[in-house]
């Protein structure tokens, strides 16, 4: 193949391929697996359709929260999914997902490296409108999965209440009118025994 | 809950998470397994921003496309993923996808259901510019997983040359850039013995 440019773009849809191996702690919601996180970006990236009306900022370009999802987990291809209750995990996470970025997106031709990291570094950043959505999102869909197969996940991480109100405050940043929702889910997951008071 | 449309649009979000189950006939690169439908939506989603510069119409609404492969696949949960060299299933599936879209997008809220209903029509139809490269990444990117696995699914299935040649024509249609390097893998598969002459 002579086209070096087309070559690189190939190879990097096939480096993709790889987040179809990243298992998250979530499960499917008739229990049967863990999701992966090829399906989760997938999800999401649909979900901001469905939900934008919730956004508080009208003038917000879903194309580029869109782009943001399909992009925000690539990292996870080296560094791994880590569970948002592993405190030891956290500790090097930025580092280990700086060090897949830098591999990762240099697969592109080099004018492409940019565009598609800056993707991820504006996820990051969490300081745009379509950033803050986007990581309402991300928070939004795990916690409804968990939620609706009655806290599963939860229960086997003996997660408590105080600790999804902190996880889910991306919501009310970037969704705050699906805040009160998530907010009553909570409150009838401790009733129902899902997550620790 | 109280709020009936927000409830809809959840539902919505929890009756999608069941295409995770739908499985392909295309393997993953790494031939572990075969691919289900919201992978393969979330690759070919993020493959629209990686090979935009393949399309013949420079005005293409990117956003639009993809949108449409991220719901263009939905139908599949009920109506399955059909193999394209399924002849017999090829004759019933327009009306079992048809059926499978009456209920899928009516979950959603009414004023919701022609928007998102529109996109797999629109995919459908294959007749904008956007449907037309929709349906190219579409095609290319098993094909691409197809090849790079040394041809296992093709080989599985006796696929002759001719057959993917007719399959590919959405390349040819809406990425005819990228046909050229198509047309030569293709070659290349049948000297390695991928395909059958």
């Amino acid at each position: 193949m002579p086209n070096e440019r087309l070559e690189k773009q190939i190879g990097f849809i096939l480096e993709i391929d790889k987040l179809k191996h990243i298992l998250r702690k979530t499960i499917l919601s008739d229990r049967s697996r863990r999701e992966n996180s090829a399906e989760h970006s997938w999800h999401i990236a649909l979900s901001v359709l469905i939900l934008s009306e919730y956004t508080p900022d009208e003038a917000i370009d879903l194309f580029q929260v869109m782009k943001i999802l399909l992009v925000h987990d690539l990292v996870e291809i080296d560094a791994g999914d880590t569970y948002c209750y592993d405190e030891k995990g956290i500790e090097d996470q930025e580092v280990r997902e700086r060090q897949a970025a830098d591999r990762i997106f240099n697969i592109l031709p080099p004018d492409q490296v940019q565009n598609l990291r800056s993707l991820w570094e504006e996820f990051e950043a969490k300081t745009t409108p379509e950033s803050k959505y986007a990581n309402a999102l991300d928070r939004l869909q795990p916690f409804l999965l968990n939620y609706f197969t009655n806290g599963q996940t939860w229960l086997e991480n003996r997660v408590k209440q105080a600790q999804v109100i902190k996880r889910m405050q991306p919501v009310q940043k970037g969704a705050p009118f699906l805040w009160e929702y998530v907010n009553e889910l909570i409150k009838l997951a401790v009733q129902k025994g899902y997550l620790e008071e």
